[in-house]
């Protein structure tokens, strides 16, 4: 059969289950993932599961994201990382290292591997032929013990590109149009390859920054081709010996296609507050700008800076912008600084910032009130930039170097000749941040702050279930209600006493200490419950505060999987008209709990207070049963006799 | 009369009383500074006078402290800043332009003239020759409306260097020297003036690291003399023309000499928790290091970061150190990025932090859990890196650069040859980040995000006080204790309200709603009341509060002038015993009150809950009881016909 590179990688790690879109597959996983802010979490669970050396064939722990160190808390974690790391064999990247995803690419990457990361944007690993996935940490845990990564065998789509990008037309402008096409649910149990000659014809960076923010579109993954361009990267990085070749067979068959000619591609722009809010720059010339950020995993790379460079040189930043650009990597900012490109961007009167996620998680460079930030990141959510009111669009380093100079959103292709830059023959990799472990690390102390706290456990379903309506909320909540995340939580990722404090907090605030009085209790929501981030934080502060069942009309796809993991019964109402038939401290109650979530794919709930029954459903694989009953993912790893089955 | 450098410089800028040490002066300003934090209450402040340009020669506002942006406020507070400067004819120094201090002396300041800052590392340009003054923001903002500048004439301290600093020994250790044999309370009162052969010998950036850290010796500003070096240095910033000499005459009498033999000097740290915990580097080696972080207004200039990569070069950062750079300004960081340095620190494994306070002021890079860091700062106070049971060692570049390669507190003669580095031909200015106001900046709209709040308005006092004591506290209450200075908080500093509901928090949480339901209080207090910084938001938030009068048995002297500035009566008990005969909550009572205030020498405070009459003592100079019978400095300015008497 012809197979697309989807196929390809997955049919080599395939473990379980069948290639038939929408059944649940695992697959063996050879490299992992994390950054700070969900990896403490992960290497907690790591240690629950006793396994003394990681398993994959490389795992990465990363300090990206909590770099501000505002407070201890920030150093506690990143202290307990790097002696985790180095008891269990983990190659620890310190804090100043960079990006996760920049750095992995640069040095770890290798195509045809697979690798999950517990952050959403894992993805970009697809532009050098990697199958890369976003998971929750706990299933990155698993990972690393040997387990495999289960999933739903995506639909694959193919991107054909046509054409040759323009002048002043970037990677950043085709993952726009993909967007503006598909919205941010276009993608959802999808993966999508990128083929055709405008493909090819794409440096390595140009694919990462294309297959990051697939991640907007829904997407499991996406995946380039491991080409002539792959190798080359590689070899400019010093690891020609890592490239393997990948393509898609001749004929393969694509669930669907989309076909985008990059010869009639312009510059786009995502307006607030949603990446698939997209519009050609041209139509939005003119407004004011107060901030210009570049950087972030998506737009970081040293060919994206080298290019900002060229625009900037011998200018000035327009006297009422705040520019700032942070490298994505030691090896960017070393490379820039090398090559006088740094002194370039200085004297343009750029602010540099460390190499980290910084401004795009809202952990830092906070726009003015009502500001206008021009950013070249991947999401511009309301409130993200940690303004409530700004205003951000997404754009590529060319539009917002210029309008960083014109002080308004400007149209590139207005401003003469475009910058050519070309892929450096060799990289200059400065690996000193890098603390590789030791070869037996079980003498390795490790060191916990008081900012790491135990994580809680889930524990197996009681034989009934008689439990109050401790919140009744509507459609679309996101994480981000559940757990919110920003500069002053981000650094209690390791805490989950503290931060289930704040759990629903902009929803109810008087929710956890209601919680953790009641012993015990169970949330009601509408359509879409758990939308947007992948955090595992938004099962565990609810497990802490004593939840034991989410009933709702839907479902977001990774919150259901990480209730699950953590041992939160997810039920959905069987009719959605009995929603309006439970109030908030109605007493539920669900007889022979065990036996039903074991066999049946209907239960029934009664409403004590209102005295009626309501007919829930419970579609679950047989796994997602097991996992339940054991209580918890943990538990039915350990139950299963360890998890070295991939 | 032969004349010391401090006299000089007084006698030509003497609007006011005698050059008679413990007299009451005023001087013209020449030039001021402020930073944020202090800024944005400065500028309203200077708003509230209706001045429409600066009288000022030459006046700069910063951005060095708030640059994190963890929220809008900061950004908020810049914008506001830079719109009033534009108004108000006052240059706007950009984030990322570097910390006010360094710049000053790079770009601005100048031998023999006045500089008054609302900052207390403001006397850093005394290594240039400038009498240089930290101050509250509106004493700065009086001078900027061209009012004379009062204190106490001070005694004049000579310090005489002889010898020669011997290899790997610096200023910092000069300055360290006279802290441990002088304390934190030796300076008190004085000017430093340093004189001999070792002082001649030293460098510009040298001698500012020594005027700088005067501050810790609680000194009204120290100096050095204007020569051939300080000339050499103006010229290589390209300002020759700004030097004019300034020496002491010969003979000059002096109130005090110390003497300090630089050949005998070693390499010195002050061990936590203050700056005057000094003990030789070499009684400290082997404890092991967690962080180390070179910067700060002390010793950030480009000699001081070029030692450091001359130390760092080809080699490695203990894997478990985290050392972090902030270069002091743009200038700094832009030869460094020339000159190949920036490359050789970044290989070494440093992080690079944006130029600004940074981890001085806690604001980032808190080290772990009771870590170990070693700064080339200022101030080791317990807490104010971030991380309350962190220990904080102050340190040379030398000691720091060499520490965070062993690992270990190192004395750096043992590591082989010093480095030589030589002052620069040429500085490269970059003046990018300087926004120069127009001519005319009447049109200018000031921007006030929401947190800029109007500051509270000080009342003239009533014809008598009846109000209960809202709080008693003991003795060496800091201005930390009253208004709290952290991460959390300091974004902040232009939003008396919000920060009110901090004020004193660490000592009882429930005083500021107490004091707001009560509509007037006093605060009783013991020894050296108001101890620490010269913030003025010490006395901005009791103001909001409602606090008349505060009663202690002694004040530190800037906070006591902060409380005149804004209308708070400071009262001393006449008799200390009678402490004792106060409680929390007693009703106390000031008959005639302002006539008191106006001629009295000694009040009677009758306290109506134990019917006991209290002798308070009064001591206030003609200019203070006319402040605080007009309500404040503000409205003395006003009443006064404005401020042009300087």
């Amino acid at each position: 059969m012809k197979q697309t590179m989807t196929a390809k990688i997955i049919g080599s790690h395939l473990v379980s289950g069948k290639m038939v879109a929408g059944e649940e597959i695992g697959i063996r996983i050879d490299q992992t993932l994390t950054q700070d802010s969900t990896g403490t979490m992960a290497y907690l669970q790591l240690e629950a599961m006793n396994i003394p050396r990681v398993k994959t064939k490389l795992s990465v722990a990363y300090i990206d994201h909590n770099t501000l160190q505002t407070g201890y808390e920030n150093a506690d974690d990143h202290l307990f990382i790097q002696t985790v790391a180095a008891k269990h064999g983990i190659v620890f990247s310190k804090p100043g290292n960079g990006i996760c995803h920049q750095v992995n690419v640069e040095r770890f990457g290798r195509p045809g591997w697979t690798l999950l990361g517990s952050d959403s944007h894992t993805p970009t690993g697809g532009g050098i032929g990697m199958l890369a996935i976003g998971a929750g940490g706990l299933d990155v845990a698993v990972a690393m013990a040997g387990g495999a990564y289960y999933l739903k065998m995506p639909k694959v789509c193919r991107v054909e590109l046509t054409g040759k990008l323009q002048p002043w037309v970037s990677g950043k402008d085709i993952i726009l149009e993909l967007l503006r096409r598909l919205s941010v649910k276009g993608g959802t149990g999808r993966v999508f390859e990128y083929t055709g000659e405008g493909a090819a014809r794409l440096t390595v960076p140009e694919r990462a920054t294309i297959t990051n923010m697939g991640a907007e579109l829904g997407a499991t993954t996406s995946l380039f081709a491991s080409d002539e361009m792959t190798r080359a990267f590689l070899a400019a990085q010093g690891r020609e010996a890592d490239w393997t070749p990948l393509a898609p067979d001749e004929g393969a068959e694509y669930d669907e296609t989309v076909v985008i000619n990059l010869d009639e591609l312009q510059p786009l722009v995502a307006k607030p507050h949603s990446p698939d809010n997209v519009a050609p720059v041209v139509e939005l010339t003119d407004s004011k700008v107060d901030q210009v950020a570049i950087g972030s995993c998506t737009n970081s790379s040293y060919l994206d800076l080298i290019k900002v460079a060229k625009i900037l040189e011998g200018k000035q930043v327009h006297p009422e912008v705040s520019l700032v650009i942070a490298p994505g990597s030691r090896q960017v900012l070393g490379m820039l600084a090398d090559s006088g490109a740094l002194s370039v961007l200085l004297r343009a009167g750029a602010r540099i910032l460390e190499c980290a996620c910084g401004p795009c998680i809202g952990m830092g460079q906070s726009p003015k009130s009502g500001g206008i930030s021009l950013r070249t990141f991947n999401r511009n959510f309301e409130g993200r930039s940690g303004t409530p009111d700004a205003k951000v669009y997404l754009v590529s380093p060319e539009v917002a170097a210029v309008s960083a100079l014109t002080g308004t959103i400007t149209d590139p292709r207005t401003f003469g000749a475009a910058p050519v830059v070309v892929m450096p023959d060799k990289f200059v990799s400065d690996d000193h941040l890098l603390v590789f472990p030791p070869a037996d690390g079980q003498a390795v102390e490790v060191v916990r702050g008081p900012n790491i706290k135990p994580f809680p456990k889930a524990q197996p379903p009681a034989e009934s279930l008689r439990a109050p309506v401790l919140l009744k909320v509507g459609d679309n909540i996101t994480t981000d209600h559940i757990m919110p995340s920003h500069a002053s939580l981000l650094p209690y990722r390791s805490n989950i006493p503290h931060l289930a404090k704040y759990c629903f907090s902009g929803v109810d605030s008087s929710f956890p200490e209601r919680a953790l009085q009641a012993h015990g209790g169970i949330i009601v929501g509408g359509n879409n419950y758990g939308q947007g981030s992948s955090r595992e934080h938004a099962a565990l502060a609810p497990l802490y505060l004593g939840i034991k069942a989410v009933l709702v009309q839907s479902f977001a796809r990774i919150h259901r999987a990480n209730l699950i993991n953590f041992g939160i019964v997810p039920l959905l109402f069987a009719d959605s008209a009995d929603y309006a038939g439970i109030s908030l401290n109605d007493e539920l109650v669900i007889e022979n709990l065990r036996d039903q979530l074991s066999a049946a794919t209907v239960l029934t709930v009664r409403n004590v207070t209102t005295g009626k029954d309501i007919p829930v459903k419970w579609e679950a694989t047989e796994r997602e049963r097991q996992i339940i009953l054991a209580g918890g993912l943990l538990n039915y790893t350990r139950q299963a006799g360890g998890v070295g089955r991939a």
